[in-house]
């Protein structure tokens, strides 16, 4: 069985997929999490709390299925793990799609709740640094440098058409397309 | 002196800008347009007819200050045009930051709001024409479906580093960096 803290944080993800992180009061929650308000403040505090609270669940959650292989499945070399991660958020399951909005919202919202920040630009720059090195596997010759930035490239980009997919701009079919077409460029350039 | 309904699209994008799409009711805005709501409703019919007049409001304004030019700049080739472009919106001056917050906004709202959802999606669309167009006068011999992937990819990547910006976790140079890189990375490749 879940523990409670995490039954909850499933919960807000849900709830801020549904609604945004503006449609979050914390008696909704309680009633989406079936726990009781109290419970809800004696494990986050405050609602900035549930909020930072949240954005490191989704965090770990989207590590979990964009690592995820089958157990029949072949194994993949370092340009394939790279593929995958990335390729991997852009996937039309209601747990992907539910992580997505969520993630989106804390990013949107943080443009207003200042108090977001610090943790966003914290996991922000940690899924940056993974998907480094996942392209410094790839080329174990490039600079951290200009590792780094094409991380930062990729990762942003990622963010910009998965907002279009999820904001009824652009099919996920082509976003998919057009990430992978992004991820062949950095590589040839860090080749270069 | 502006004409009314133009004097409340600028109060509309102030208001988005300050408290997001979320916070703006009419009242509020008829309170900054100093207006009457019933002028707000007689220009706008509901909240969506406003939100949807904001988007084409922010964009034509995106327009003009992308395109700006100081009268005694020297001249830009194409390739000057397309790099003024994309990099003017990535600028901390008090009309951009206005503009790309309210953007934004619309954008990640849209993802709870499905009647922006049109709008928006035509609004892309032709800015990634807009885009595409620029990136054929550099590369007169590219072909069209090249050109709008690399105007796709250009815009998703501005609309990423942008909400990377105003939400603290990307320092504004080094978002106009990375852009700049992309921009030449682009070109590159249309060019191969």
């Amino acid at each position: 069985m879940a523990d409670r803290r995490t039954m909850i944080l499933e919960a807000a993800a849900r709830v801020i997929a549904r609604r945004g992180v503006r449609g979050l009061r914390v008696e909704e929650l309680a009633e989406e999490a079936d726990v009781s308000t109290a419970l809800i403040y004696y494990h986050f505090k405050h609602r900035t709390g549930i909020l930072r609270a949240t954005l490191e669940f989704i965090n770990d959650r989207a590590e979990r299925y964009t690592r995820q292989r089958d157990p029949g499945a072949p194994a993949v070399d370092a340009r394939g793990e790279l593929e995958q991660t990335l390729l991997l958020e852009l996937q039309d399951t209601p747990e992907v799609r539910e992580n997505s909005t969520a993630w989106g919202e804390l990013r949107a919202s943080a443009v207003f709740e200042p108090e977001l920040r610090e943790d966003l630009a914290r996991a922000t720059l940690m899924w940056v640094q993974e998907v480094a090195e996942l392209l410094g596997k790839v080329h174990p010759m490039a600079g951290a440098a200009a590792l780094a930035q094409a991380a930062e490239r990729l990762t942003a980009l990622l963010e910009g058409l998965s907002v279009r997919w999820l904001s009824g701009s652009l099919p996920l079919v082509h976003a998919r397309h057009l990430m992978a077409e992004a991820i062949d460029a950095e590589l040839a350039r860090l080749a270069g």
